[in-house]
């Protein structure tokens, strides 16, 4: 039982964090994720209109990570871009910001459509928003307190990551080999992960001979994003193109996978990066278990099953710039995996085993 | 039932030929497959060892096409290179020419290990040039004969695709959607294609609603080279990444999925591209059937599974150019299908269906 971390000194910890609102809380920096694994570049963002294209260009993406980013994306517009008016009295003030915040928090949570922690997040600021205004506070105090929140629901990922972690690794046997799909790493997260939280625990356990990360077109978040973290966390990693993993189960070099989760219906349905369903289907086929590894803050107990997932279709051009008469191209940036292939579903929470039935409790 | 090819007015007929011998046999013409989509280049080949750099470096590909270039390489030799020495008898002439002859077929034949065409069509000339040397034959009469051979190899390799394509097309029900991985196609053949073959006879008989092709990373050979004669031979076509064939498929957007293959074990194991496994292991899943189409040449009898097929690896570069401590790439160019996962086996001589068992009559 190797403890790789040891062996070549690096460690999770040493990871960057993804994504951090200043102390004085009026700029927001975040990897820009386009630019990685060649360079590790920060983009710092003063506008929530900043924000909103941030997380529609994949400079921030993952579920929890635009959770976050969208909670901040708040506290830029109430700290730097809404201007009381000194003409009006404090409730007409505090009245028009909640008009203008439940703007922002609608425009924020459409910027993509199928994670639900961003909806998650905007809703639960403003939330906190409307329950201050009820008891009387300023527009300065709602500031604060959704400041506060935001703050917290960044503190409560990486708990909740760090917890999934440990988690998780209860379930990976000595000497592992895992394969994942897209980054669910630190990146996709406040800190530490979701799916890759799970190897990150299980690594510092010292259970992880090899995690294969499939490349994950078009985007490449596997080539580009898990491939860069897990090296930099001293994982031993092997980068293998999407279509490869069959084949490697096939070989029995599997002996489980683990992804993340951009939203679980109430029946364990899961949406998740494009892919996962095909990658559920081989390990089905060659009885491998498949992990989900996500906060509670993905499942959506609202909706019945995966088909009331929203899925993004995004630009052709992800795929190839080549245009020919005749040729169309199909670019949807999720796919569901039903809950029946799905070993088990670990949160901070729990490991929930199926049948999935979230609701109240959850 | 429309009849797609007469709506645009494109058709197969007027794709250009993957690779001919001049007039005066002194010169391979072929197109540069890595230049598509964006440029049609033809490379004009005069060495054996240039017919081989081609081959290596995926200028010319596909199974067909390369025991055609191997074939084609033996007469560049032959015609261009061999020079007899006139101090000796035409008998030891002959022999000295056969035996650089058969360093060149071992050379030609193992500038790729996948596919048998290859090592089949430099043995089928080779045999040739050896059968002449026992009548008798000049060396001069031995090329003329080698070049001969190596054109009926492409006339036949023409002829057994049309024929591929009309058996196939026969199992492909009207309005069709079909999903089909890597090329196997006119530029992996002489002309027409094999697994395309099908497809463009089956849309000659106005029975193709839409294929569907998987960019079939590395190297993209779905992406750059079926979606261009595809669209170029007026068959409605939508590009996916390799990922996105699964969710396709739980749509029920996917009838059939037709592939290539490099070499067809005794038992019906298929080793084809990477990817290829995968496509059918979700193929059976989704209860939709999975054909190979291949002429019989690829159809190796000597050995019994697909175990012993030996398996190219290639250059981790063709996945990405990022390096960085602890990260290793796995880049296996082909992939095993087992036999029980092909619904039947294209060739031009018949339709097989399982339980394969290919001897002397195949």
């Amino acid at each position: 039982m190797a403890n790789n971390e040891q062996q070549t000194g690096a460690s999770v910890e040493d990871l960057p964090r993804t994504i951090e609102l200043t102390k004085d809380s009026k700029r927001v920096l975040l990897i820009d994720q386009r630019k990685l694994p060649e360079d590790l570049l920060f983009l710092e963002l003063i506008m929530y209109e900043d924000v909103i294209d941030a997380i529609k260009t994949l400079a921030v993406r993952g579920a929890p990570a635009i959770g976050v980013a969208g909670a901040f994306a708040l506290v830029l517009f109430s700290q730097n871009e809404y201007k009381t008016d000194k003409t009006k009295t404090e409730e007409e003030n505090v009245k028009h910001y909640l008009y203008e915040l439940s703007r922002v928090v609608k425009e924020v949570g459409n910027a993509r459509p199928t994670a639900v922690n961003l909806e998650w997040a905007v809703q639960r600021v403003f939330d906190i928003a409307c329950v201050c205004a009820q008891t009387g506070a300023s527009v300065k105090d709602i500031t604060n307190a959704v400041t506060h929140e935001a703050r917290l629901i960044q503190e409560e990922d990486e708990a909740a990551c760090r917890q999934i972690g440990k988690n998780g690794a209860a379930l990976i046997k000595n000497d592992a080999t895992i394969l994942t799909h897209c980054n669910a790493g630190s990146l996709a997260t406040s800190f530490y992960g979701t799916a890759l939280g799970v190897i990150y625990s299980a690594h510092t356990q010292g259970k992880i001979k090899r995690v294969y990360a499939d490349e994950t077109r078009p985007v490449g978040q596997g080539a580009r994003l898990s491939v860069w973290e897990l090296t930099h966390a001293g994982v031993p990693t092997t980068l293998i193109c999407d279509n490869m993993a069959a084949s490697l189960m096939a070989k029995g070099e599997i002996d489980a996978v683990i992804v993340g989760a951009d939203r679980i219906a109430k029946n364990g349905d899961v949406a998740n990066k494009i892919g996962t369903y095909g990658v559920s289907v081989l390990a089905k086929h060659h009885n491998i278990p498949f992990y989900v590894a996500a906060p509670v803050s993905s499942i959506d107990a609202s909706i019945e099953t995966g088909n009331d997932i929203p899925i993004e279709q995004r630009s052709a051009k992800e795929i190839t710039s080549y245009e020919t008469e005749g040729l169309e191209i199909y670019n949807p940036a999720f796919d569901v995996t039903p809950a029946n292939l799905v070993s088990a579903i670990i949160t901070e929470e729990k490991v929930f085993y199926p049948p999935y039935l979230f609701g109240e409790n959850a």
